[in-house]
C-alpha cells in the first residue's frame, strides 16, 4: 500500500472520491449533444480536475460503467488513464472473485499491466484462498494492491458476515484469512492485501483494527450512507494512517444537494472534498 | 427457470457448454490474420454452430472476455446475441454482488433488457439480501433467472463456506437465504433463484437437493475439474430435471486433448458434447 499511503501523506487527506456516474448525476449541460460515454468521461474529467490537488485517489465503481455497455466501459478506461496522469491512485471497485483459473484471468484483466490500469481492485472472499491469491500474486508482480471484502457497509451485510462461527462472527474468519493473504508489510507497516470495512459499523472498525494491525482499510459508507468521521477514527493508527475513506454521491452530486443546476458542479464538489477532508482530519492524529 | 427447463427437455440434455476462450484455446487457423476480438467471436460461433442442436445453453465466463479489454467484451456481446439467435439459453457467469444501489446497476447491465442480453447471471451472496434482491427483482420483471453461489467447486471453497455456523456449515445458511430469495415456483416446480453447487462435492449436492427442493442447480466442475456423472445424479429429481451441468475446457478444447491441430475442432467438440450428454443421461431417470 506504499504508493497509496505516500499520496495520502502528500495531500494530507485520507479521502477517496468514488466515481459512480449514473447518467442522472451528470449535469444537463454536459449531457447535451454528447453520447453517454462522452458525457460520463467529461463529467469524470471535470471531477478529477477540480480535486486532483486535494485527494490521493479515486474509486470508480465498475457497475455504473458496465450499465452503459461498451461505451460505458470505454469511459471507465479513459477515466482510469486520466486519473493516473493526474497523479491519482486508482481503486477499481469491481468485487471480483472466482475459482483459481478464472481469478487469474480477472487479475490479468485489472492488475496485469504494471504502469497502466487500476492500482488496486476490490475482491470478494466467498471462494476462499484460490479465488484471492491470483490477485495478490499479480499485485506483488506489478506493484499493485487489493482490498478484500470483510465487513461491508450495507444493511444486510450481517446475514452472512455476522453469523456466529464458533464463538466469533464470520467476518473475523474472513479477516483472519486476509491477514494470511497479506505479504510482508511495506514501508509504512501495511501489506498489499487490504480490507473493506464499512463506516456504518463503527464497533467492527475498532475490533478489526486491533485484530489486523498490518491491514489497510478501505472504508465506504461515509456521508450518504450515514457513516460519521468520529466513528471512523478508530480505523487509523497513531500516525493518522491506516485507512482511506470513500464518498461517492456526497462528492459527485454536491451540486444537486446545493440546489445548483450543475453549471458550477466543480465548485460544489471541491467544497465538499475540503469539508470532508477537514472533518476526517479533525478526528485524527496529525500524519 | 421454465425457459431453461423447456430447452433442456427439448434437447434431452442437461449440459451447458462453458465458453471461456483464453486465446491459447483458439485454434491457430482462426487466430491467424484476425484481431483478438474477431478470433474469440469466430471460435465461439463455430462452437455454437456445431452444438446448438444438442445443448440447451451456453455459459460464457465474463473474466475471459474482460481479460482482452473492450474487444473482448464486444466479442462477449456478439456471442450472447449469436447464441440467443441460435435458440440457446445464456447464463453469464459474472459472479457479481454489491450493495443495493450498485447491485441495481449490475442487474440493469445484465438482466435489464427483456429480449436481449443474458437470460441469467451468477451472483455472489457475501453481501446478503440487499446485494441479491435487485437481481431477483429484475429477473422477475424481464422473465430471467439468477444462480447464487452456495458451495463452489474449487478446492478452497470450504475455507469460508464450510465454517461451522451453529451446528451447520455456512453454505447451508447461504442455501436457506437462497430459498427465501426464490419467488413462487414455475411450471416445473423450480423458482427463479437457483444455486451454484460444485460437482466436486457430491455429498453436498445430495444434502442441498434435499434441503432446497424448489431450487435449480448450476453444477460446475464436471470433467476437467474432476466431477463425475454418478456424483452429480443426486442433483436431479425423479423426472431427470433439477440441474444443469457445465463443462468448459472439456468441450471447447476437445480437439487439443485429441491431439488435433484445431482444423477439426467442431467435430471433436460435437463428439465431446454427445459423450457428456450420454454419460449424464445414463445416470438419470428419463425426462
Amino acid at each position: 500500500m506504499d504508493k497509496l499511503i505516500e499520496k495520502i501523506i502528500a495531500k494530507h487527506n485520507p479521502t477517496v472520491m468514488g466515481l459512480d456516474p449514473l447518467l442522472e448525476y451528470v449535469p444537463e449541460h454536459i449531457r447535451r449533444g454528447r453520447s453517454i460515454g462522452e458525457a460520463l468521461f467529461k463529467f469524470n474529467r471535470g471531477l478529477i480536475d477540480c480535486t486532483a490537488d486535494l485527494i490521493p485517489a479515486i474509486k470508480p465503481q465498475s457497475a455504473y460503467y458496465e450499465l452503459y455497455g461498451l461505451e460505458g466501459i470505454q469511459a471507465l478506461h479513459q477515466t482510469i488513464s486520466y486519473a493516473r496522469e493526474a497523479g491519482l491512485y486508482v481503486i477499481l471497485d469491481a468485487k471480483r472473485g472466482d475459482i483459481g483459473s478464472t481469478a487469474e484471468a480477472y487479475a490479468g484483466a485489472y492488475l496485469g499491466i504494471r504502469d497502466a490500469g487500476p492500482d488496486c481492485i476490490t475482491v470478494n472472499p466467498y471462494l476462499g484462498s484460490d479465488g484471492v491469491l491470483p490477485f495478490t500474486r499479480m499485485a506483488v508482480k506489478n506493484n499493485k494492491d487489493i482490498f478484500v471484502l470483510v465487513k461491508t457497509s450495507n444493511k444486510s451485510s450481517g446475514e452472512l458476515q455476522d453469523i456466529d462461527a464458533g464463538g466469533e462472527p464470520l467476518y473475523r474468519r474472513t479477516a483472519a484469512l486476509v491477514r494470511e493473504w497479506g505479504d510482508t508489510a511495506g514501508g509504512f507497516g501495511y501489506n498489499r492485501c487490504g480490507a473493506v470495512v464499512g463506516a456504518t459499523y463503527p464497533a467492527q472498525i475498532a475490533e478489526l483494527r486491533a485484530f489486523m494491525p498490518e491491514t489497510f482499510f478501505l472504508i465506504p459508507g461515509y456521508g450518504a450512507q450515514g457513516g460519521k468521521a468520529a466513528d471512523i477514527a478508530a480505523a487509523f493508527d497513531k500516525h493518522g494512517l491506516g485507512a482511506i475513506v470513500n464518498s461517492s454521491r456526497g462528492l459527485m452530486c454536491a451540486y444537486q444537494k446545493a440546489g445548483d443546476d450543475g453549471k458550477d458542479y466543480q465548485k460544489y464538489t471541491r467544497e465538499a472534498v475540503i469539508a470532508m477532508r477537514d472533518d476526517l482530519c479533525s478526528h485524527l492524529p496529525p500524519m
